[in-house]
């Protein structure tokens, strides 16, 4: 059943032993919503503890360890910033999956009816928006820890209050954890400033590589595990290279390809305001946001990137 | 002399024929800023016009154009976003460098006082911060076009909220000015998304030739007239380059040089918490903030990249 903020605080504040889960590919808004829940849950006098079905990408450990590991039997789990049961990694669903009792989230309705109670708003930009009013609600105080996760994530995926989703209320949250403490500066030098020299290396080879489609109003980046490699970087470092795909002026749907280990594809999708990319990436079992979603393909980059070419030019007016 | 906001707002309040400044190489500061006033002027039914020493750069054309020209006998000059006479432009400065009667500002004090009344709050990270403050004390209402010339300000000053100068103010009037209308998705993607394939391609060369010394310590790229014409780029397409320069993993003092037509250099200097990037360019006669600042070389780029090294290396603890 989907519920409103009060059930929601209700069902913090009356249970006890959390175990809060996250999505896999950990962004900044699963680890800073969760690590901020945990805390204000500990504040409270609660026990808490996180858990995670991938590594935690160095530049989020700031956050993430602070959620000094704990042992005991969970009583309640809480879903953070998961949109799909499958999003929590095959383990983590086997375990937890039919035991969610609260999820909370900010997806558009995609698979959202796993938990027994769904808190969901669409129009927060990040879970952390409404993380904040959370917390407030729980009448925990916002320290500086937990100012610096919810930023964390309301920077993250909002790309830094740039993206349309951004609301008054995103600003007027940032300026209150500003307020509080939270550690900005240095949060948005290490999450979109600070690159390794690989990185620099790596996003030559993706300008290299790059392909325009459909008379330049779709543009494919395929980044492999050989560019991977040549260039030194880091799986987690093609993220900055996602939103690249669709800065060249006239494109309306940029597509990054990145190969996994297991040599599979994940899709990014990211599209201007006529195009809705969640839609595009449904068709191939995927989902996310209008602007911005993802879906995964077991071929080749070449196969990929036909049946994307197919779908999206059925988008393209 | 310098002045409160309210000795600011009652000059703009007192006075009417309004001649508004703003600094060459424009950027969205001083073309919003200067532009958003006028346009609150003329809301008050004063007569108001704006002028600028340097072309316009297309991105800002939308905010520069809500300012359409007039033609009269000015009564009362305003800088906005001029940190010194020499930033008019020479010809500017030579008709009306001495006859500034009020300079809105937020640099730090250099050459402050060319003004008959300088109102300056060096905390404000965008001259538009300050501005949204004076309009709203002058009792006029913001409206779309007003937030979206001051939003524009705002972002591009604190490079979309990411920088150290960003206060909890900035936030609070992000939020304020997307209520009043502020078409911020839109001008969030020109600013800081869309770019050109010729841009794409500037980058490239840029990624090529950057340098690094003092062990990985400081990162220098000089961008001359040469890289232009091979990508095809244009003069002010080299602004989202600058900020490179500082982002690569242990670099604490980035510089950028920028050849001018004439041969000379621009040097855009980005440094991170330790050092004064104002304190570096003052030696070569120039200013501007503790984290980014700017000076020029009439030498060669080897010339000014062996000055600026010497000088940096002071600054390295």
């Amino acid at each position: 059943m989907t519920s409103d903020i009060n059930t929601a605080v209700s069902l913090l504040k009356e249970n006890d032993n959390f175990l809060i889960l996250t999505h896999v590919s950990p962004d900044g808004d699963t680890i800073g919503g969760g690590t901020a829940l945990l805390l204000a849950l500990r504040k409270s006098g609660k026990r808490a503890r996180l858990v995670c079905g991938d590594p935690i990408p160095d530049k989020y450990m700031f956050a993430y360890s602070l959620a000094e590991d704990d042992n005991f039997k969970e009583d309640f789990v809480v879903s953070v910033d998961v949109a799909d049961v499958s999003l929590l990694g095959k383990e983590i669903a086997a375990e937890y999956g039919a035991k969610v009792d609260l999820s909370i989230d900010h997806h558009q309705n995609v698979g959202r009816n796993f938990a027994f109670v769904t808190y969901c708003d669409s129009n927060a930009p990040a879970v952390c928006e409404l993380m904040y009013n959370i917390i407030c609600a729980m009448g925990v105080e916002i320290d500086k820890n937990i100012a610096s996760c919810l930023y964390l994530g309301l920077a993250t995926d909002t790309g830094c209050f740039r993206y349309s989703n951004v609301r008054p209320a995103t600003h007027i949250t940032a300026a209150r954890l500003i307020e509080a403490g939270a550690d900005y500066s240095k949060i948005n030098t290490l999450m979109f400033e600070t690159k390794s020299l690989a990185f620099f290396r790596l996003q030559r080879l993706c300008l290299e590589n790059m392909e325009i489609y459909h008379n330049g109003k779709v543009c494919i980046i395929a980044v492999t595990r050989d560019m991977l490699e040549d260039s030194g970087a880091q799986d987690w470092e093609i993220d900055p290279i996602i939103p690249m795909s669709r800065q060249i002026e006239g494109v309306k749907v940029g597509v990054t390809l990145k190969q996994k280990p297991d040599g599979s594809f994940k899709a990014s999708v990211r599209t201007d305001e006529d195009i809705d990319a969640a839609a595009i990436c449904r068709v191939f079992g995927g989902g996310g946001h209008l602007r911005a979603a993802g879906c995964s393909f077991e071929c080749s980059a070449d196969d990929a990137v036909d049946s994307m070419l197919k779908e999206i030019e059925k988008h393209l007016n």
